[in-house]
């Protein structure tokens, strides 16, 4: 199993420092959230232009330069709806130290972002869902096999293919997380890499608590097989929890200074 | 699965404090180590009494009683290698809250303890090894069944045997960890209740670290199964993750307080 990949998730368009940022092509606040997350240890940052109808393209190009040119090509996550700026992204975008993401495809109406990927020589997260939250692990199994079948139609390598069990919110679906576990492991066992966005399962709880329950979930979610997350970052507990879970499972060799390296 | 069980592990005869306690007879320290661990949100208190091999009898029943008396029928893992000793406890021991628990069988000259908790109707924990640490998960598997046979053919229950998988310190055996998680697993997988003194695991490491990487290990414990766990309570952060992964196992309904429960 190879090493953690944390992608860094507070580069979104919903963040309204952000978004005043893109329209107005200040790299500034972008470069900041930026450097914050690749000090705190993501490898791959995530960048959501939001929906992006109008100048999704341009925005999307500059996004990709100003960050790559800052950061010695870092690699990066595609995150919109708009396919266009997707290809206009990747159309400049640096490979030297990772494949570009893209942000991300279902087994409905966004399976096309499958085609995307494999059209461009980039890795797809893939959600287990076509139309709404799947009932149960036979519904996001069939989800899977249905994307990875569409995939390798078109020639994409499975392992370009991250597969998104959907992290569900505990205040609502507490029933299901044990389903969300099970699911990664069956991913896994079938030699799949697994992604998400693990901090839906605290939606809506007490801030102080956040924290704690994203940290034990992906330490569960990670003894399952999980091999890539997307998280903020800077939240200590969590990155150290991932540090210290990459060490039991033998990516990290120990030494006393690892939580800082 | 059951709620997981926190065996608190702070009443031990190697404390200086607790050891001249108990050799004066003096309840205090030990009630007061008792309180808090039962404050922190364990379930059973460990009572070492060191090897006890002059007036162990008197003394076990001594901290037996003190503890019962004081907080309910607190149920007790008894722990020595003075099989007297435990007897002597099992004989004033009131079960109204559990059954009592003998720490520890092995499958090799310990395995008379299995024995001793036949006769006594008692829990017995059965450590998953020989003369040594087993090298590999088929040695630990091997000790299991061995202990499990020997248990049921005087009559034990298999969930009176909690098995030990021995959680091996990571400076040294680190590449051993993810073979103790698997051992958990199969463990689990055959119906069986699993425990161990998990804290070892980060033996020799900075103080500061010791609590994210048992949390850290908990977490994924859990997550292959784990049922118990002999810990100090009084780690805020192992309490915190012990609790969240049971929220995210299903054992315990969430509520915003669920962290005080």
């Amino acid at each position: 199993m190879g090493k953690f990949i944390v992608i860094g998730e507070r580069i979104h368009f919903i963040s309204p420092v952000i978004r005043e940022a893109m329209l107005a092509r200040d790299p500034g606040p972008v470069l900041q959230r930026a450097r914050e997350q690749l000090a705190a240890g993501a490898t791959y940052l995530d960048v959501n232009i939001g929906p992006a109808e109008r100048d999704g393209e341009d925005l999307m190009k500059w996004a990709v330069q100003v960050l790559q040119d800052e950061f010695d090509n870092v690699p990066l996550c595609l995150d919109t709806v708009n396919q266009k700026a997707i290809e206009a992204g990747i159309s400049v975008y640096n490979r030297a130290k990772g494949k570009p993401i893209i942000n991300s495809a279902d087994a409905g109406e966004r399976i096309s972002n499958v085609d995307l990927a494999a059209a461009n020589d980039a890795i797809v997260i893939a959600l287990c869902s076509k139309a709404g939250v799947p009932v149960d692990n036979d519904e996001r199994m069939t989800y899977c096999q249905e994307l990875l079948e569409h995939g390798m139609e078109l020639g994409m390598e499975p392992e370009d293919m991250w597969f998104d069990p959907l992290f569900l919110v505990i205040k609502g679906m507490q029933e299901k997380l044990p389903d969300v576990l099970e699911a990664i492991r069956m991913l896994t066992d079938m030699g799949l890499n697994t992604t998400g966005g693990l901090s839906n399962i605290s939606n809506g709880m007490p801030p102080h608590i956040r924290p704690i329950m994203d940290a034990s979930m992906v330490a569960m979610a990670m003894q399952s097989g999980l091999s890539s997350v997307i998280i903020n970052p800077c939240d200590q507990r969590m990155m150290e929890t991932v540090k210290s879970c990459d060490v039991i499972r033998g990516n990290i060799l120990y030494a006393d200074s690892y939580l800082e390296i």
